[in-house]
């Protein structure tokens, strides 16, 4: 089974409002043409958008309980879930360098310091992260179409911290930072071997936490209750851990051709996978119990539909 | 002439609380030890930390205007001037790596690349920057002490959005790519030669965007009328460029230990200076005029005190 084909084209359709709007969001224009040239090739480069998407599907789901019908709670979470892309694309870019894991490709394409040298790749990847925090601070939005809502001042703060701290040196940052050291590659700090315990925080850090923070903005935003929130919250930590375990999966069973990177790379670079703690089988079988605790805290809170949806696609997707 | 004795006395003063405040910035604790170690590298290691003066002296010189008292209306800039100065910061620790300007030392120390490796360096940069806008949008500051006052969340996203502008591709980001365009290291686009329009725009970008935004930002937090934030939105742009083609002056004039960097490096690099282009005198008289500018419009607009003696130290200082 593959996506189901409403959950297919209804994220197709989220993916084409969001590619949309993420051509707006950089200052083209005002801005020399050879760095936005740079940041684009870092944001359109494709991929499933999954945490925009995320974004804008749970103001969706949360709008009937703060009275926002379903149009005006996607607009208004529009902003945020541009912003949790560039800053996803802008840590590509970085992930991608020789002085980090020294991809040349992603998603089938040059990666783009292969493009445009090192330098400027390091510029294009700043430039993302600052605009997409530009993004959630302009007003009127330059992502959202003239008449959209928008959330009070309060709220944005709000969601410019929740992201900050996902973002950064508690979140994706340091989680990337403890993949490095253990991939041997600081110099100060000597790699040690990595466990479950380091494997689990790390991929917290470094994936988790902004796929939780994409799925909280996208609520918050809104100004639904906290409790709401935090069933949103852990949701997308059980849907996030579940994505990552099929990730690890699919790198073993995948091939270069499907997944658009060198496939297997994980493994060979000796970085710990779940496959290889706990054999694909059983990898499996902890990406299950994920999605049943996620589908069991939205039943809860009253919430489903296609959060629910999201959350079975994780386990069957084929890429 | 040097400094004067009481300018220099109060910029010790504000230097003190900076670093103070800097000391409390980063989530120590919440993150890895190692990713906050290189962070604080890049952050701590002196400087003149004028960016951050600057957000303090604007908003004690607009305080009476606004019914703040000085110490009130300095409690308050004190996030935006952390921030300032760690936007600041990480594009040193970005600017140095080899892939950038390859520098091994600055201010007498190893550059952050050289203690921790280029991956960790670059993640520092990202976890300062992202933190900055953290910090910007915390509530309660973790840089304020307790009963500090706070500015209306609508002023602090305006904030947000100069200080990401002026970051961003339209300001330091983009002043950069055009250095690195110059300096022959951007291999899909040839390097071309630099006259004295393309050296203003670079250096507006680079250096003068966040010198600005920093003035600015300390003045718009006190919530203080849009045509002061103008005057002294051109009195930084002014006095910035003075600051900029001194620096050029003194790094021909200079020693390596003066300076702490090796001198006459942007001379034998090729890159335009403005002695380079005027002569030593000229360039002297370049930077008389913006600071009789900007003191010109301080002056009109009912302004003045150590804003006025910042812009005279920037002719007189020796380093």
């Amino acid at each position: 089974m593959s996506t189901s084909p409403t959950l297919s084209a209804y994220l197709d359709e989220l993916r084409s409002v969001i590619d949309t709007a993420l051509r707006q969001a950089l200052p083209e224009g005002a801005a020399p043409t050879l760095v936005i040239d740079a940041m684009q090739h870092g944001l359109m480069s494709g991929g499933k958008r999954l945490r925009p998407c995320l974004a804008l599907m749970t103001a969706e789901t949360v709008a009937p309980l703060v009275g926002l019908t379903t149009p005006r709670a996607r607009l208004m979470a529009l902003p945020s879930a541009c912003a949790v892309e560039m800053i996803h694309c802008y840590s590509l870019v970085h992930d991608d360098l020789p002085a980090m894991d020294n991809d040349t490709l992603r998603r089938g394409k040059p990666t783009t310091h292969v493009v445009f040298g090192d330098g400027l790749a390091i510029l294009a990847g700043d430039g993302l992260l600052t605009e997409a925090f530009g993004l959630l601070a302009a007003s009127p939005s330059p992502v959202a179409p003239a008449g959209s809502p928008e959330a009070p001042a309060d709220r944005r703060l709000r969601v410019i911290s929740v992201l900050a701290t996902a973002a950064g040196a508690v979140g994706m940052v340091g989680g990337q930072a403890i993949d490095l050291r253990a991939a041997g590659r600081v110099p100060s700090h000597p790699s040690e071997p990595m466990g479950e315990r380091e494997l689990r925080e790390m991929h917290a850090r470094k994936t988790g936490a902004l796929i939780r923070a994409a799925a909280v903005s996208g609520a918050m935003i809104t100004g639904v209750d906290d409790a709401v929130i935090a069933a949103i919250d852990y949701y997308a930590q059980e849907v996030g851990l579940a994505f990552q375990i099929i990730d690890d999966v699919l790198d073993v069973e995948g091939s270069a051709a499907d997944l658009g990177k060198t496939a297997g790379k994980d493994a060979a670079s000796g970085k710990p996978t779940y496959p290889a703690l706990h054999g694909v089988e059983q990898s499996r079988r902890l990406a299950v119990d994920c999605v049943a605790r996620a589908k069991a805290t939205l039943d809860a809170a009253g919430l489903g539909g296609r959060l629910t949806e999201l959350a079975d696609w994780s386990l069957t997707r084929t890429k």
